[in-house]
């Protein structure tokens, strides 16, 4: 019996992580990447989660995104219950190789959000003076939104 | 002597987290939360850095990205040493509160990677395949660069 091979390149040092063609990703002490998912077509951020290992793997292999969800501690491919799939439409990699961002397209209702808006950051927050407590976030009225949990 | 307040909110609940007008960012055991930077003009996703507390408290006065450095524990201001400083146009937060867009404008040459390219995404990472250890990445060859370490 033998072993399968591991999916990544091993680690190397600075300059050939940064200027090479190696995929080496980086996980950091709890075995997780971040993973940054823009939308294809509008350049939209959609949202922000985390991969490990495997996550990783089944995302390039399928071309659909999993994740690792940190609360539930369990894989997870996005959409599986709600029907919103990202198709993986490319992928990169970072610098130093310890983020992702993949470019997507939503599938079912088009919002990636549990919370049925079309991106995760539904809210912005006020810069220009020195943050307080009682800072108000203002919702963005204009983002397209289904119904939501 | 009087302390000085906290500059967010405290915690709450899930609901009230995601569906409220308080920010009340959620850093991880490290004290750190992600922060996306996009250009606040095309869209282009630029950076994946981490901030800590005080980090994203001068981000937010200061209307100039700064950041944690993992890697030499130390908190800088993005651009100090190369001019390429983020000047935020809008700052965001995602559902959940623990990660961070920043629409930015990047001053100086106009790039936001220390290899001198205008992304930190500057390669691709071929996907639809299993992935094998000597995958290999591919340079995005119309990104702008100006010369970089």
């Amino acid at each position: 019996m033998t072993e399968a091979p591991p999916p990544f390149a091993p680690g190397a040092d600075e300059e050939t992580v940064e200027t090479g063609i190696a995929f080496s990703p980086r996980f950091d002490a709890g075995g997780l990447i971040v993973a940054v998912a823009a939308d294809a077509d509008s350049g939209e951020i959609l949202m922000v989660a985390h991969m490990n290992r495997e996550a990783l793997a089944r995302t390039i292999a399928t071309g659909n995104a999993w994740f690792w969800s940190r609360s539930r501690r369990t894989l997870w491919r996005k959409g599986e219950d709600s029907g919103n799939t990202l198709a993986v439409a490319e992928m990169r990699v970072d610098c130093d190789q310890d983020a992702i961002l993949i470019k997507v397209r939503v599938a079912g209702a088009g919002v990636a959000c549990h919370r049925g808006y079309r991106s995760c950051f539904y809210r912005s927050v006020p810069v220009g003076a020195a943050p307080m407590p009682d800072l108000a976030l203002a919702f963005d009225e204009d983002m397209p939104r289904v119904s939501g949990r």
